[in-house]
């Protein structure tokens, strides 16, 4: 079952089941697709901060960066679980023969640079969201200041969970070269979205 | 139509409406639901970290206090929603005369309270789940250790969150008790669930 199509309830329930998914990176694209839409619901309030044109443009482009990254985050979150999936059934493959070894051990490993490349763009998504936080921030009606702030400091968690699930799975991959740049790729977009988040609240303050 | 039925598609696309709920009260409620789930998740894996009897019993008794707050936050989500609904009814009642004002009054102030009373509850919840999480963090499997620490980041996002909408709605309210005692308290629970989920991220490390 698609995680968009399951309900609120059913999602919690999952999280909690000891079945090994949906985990910790699914939680954490849909935290960022939740804050990420909370940024989008500051852009459409019919009031800004002081209600300026200038004001509004910079809330109608900051809208059209934010949307596409919402339905982006929601199929993550399903991305998240196919790809665990794909991990664990690449380990149960058979490994009698040299061969049978072999081949299992290669599906291993490009099972894991998938189930990496996803919370990667997780992170990714959280990091281009918040890059519109300070605008939404400035910008946005005062009287949604807390939906705001909310928005952030969900972004900024499921980015650190993100980057967490990155880290973990890292761990078990040979290839040095993937690993190295991936690596580098997550701390550059976890500093951007730390920092980011850390302007967008300082306007909200 | 209750969060718990809705789909996750429908929540996102929810949040982002300009529809005043459900806003970042419900979010939050919603991140700290899934992040208990998630602690929920580790306390029931079949293997603790070391695999001791004694690890075992600590996770049980984590368990048992984690189950109903993930119950109880799935439902503050929508109470969350009501409470701001029952706030915005209280504004348009009539205010023609001298009596209908008063009493426009008194039912917006008391509907201020149940709004403020609820993200209080979310805060509480969180903050108690934080306070098995450090239970968790060190007796759970190593190889959840990514999920932990998402949880513990959704549920630190949740209480903040919270937290901002309790001092929100509180800028409104005319009974300073009720507010300076709100306040402190909210304020001591925030103070709490950052600790927790600061030394539960330590042992995770």
């Amino acid at each position: 079952m698609k995680l968009a199509e399951m309900t609120v309830g059913q999602l919690v329930d999952a999280l909690s089941s000891s079945e090994p998914t949906p985990g910790g990176g699914t939680a954490a694209a849909i935290a960022g697709a939740m804050g990420t839409s909370l940024l989008i619901m500051v852009t459409g309030l019919a009031k800004s901060r002081n209600n300026t044109d200038e004001e509004k443009r910079a809330l109608a482009k900051a809208r059209e960066q934010l949307q596409p990254l919402a339905t982006h985050l929601t199929k993550l979150a399903d991305a998240d679980s196919e790809s665990f999936n794909a991990v664990m059934a690449a380990y149960r493959l058979p490994k009698a023969t040299d061969d049978e070894k072999a081949a299992r051990s290669r599906a291993i490993q490009d099972a894991l640079r998938g189930a990496t490349i996803v919370p990667l763009d997780t992170l990714r998504a959280c990091a281009d969201a918040l890059a519109q936080a300070q605008a939404v921030a400035q910008h946005g009606n005062r009287a949604a200041a807390s939906d705001a702030g909310v928005a952030v400091a969900l972004l900024r968690a499921a980015a650190a969970g993100a980057h967490a699930n990155v880290r973990s799975n890292l761990e078990s991959i040979k290839d040095e070269e993937f690993t190295s740049s991936t690596d580098a790729a997550a701390a550059r977009l976890s500093a951007a979205a730390v920092a980011d988040a850390s302007t967008a609240m300082q306007a909200l303050a």
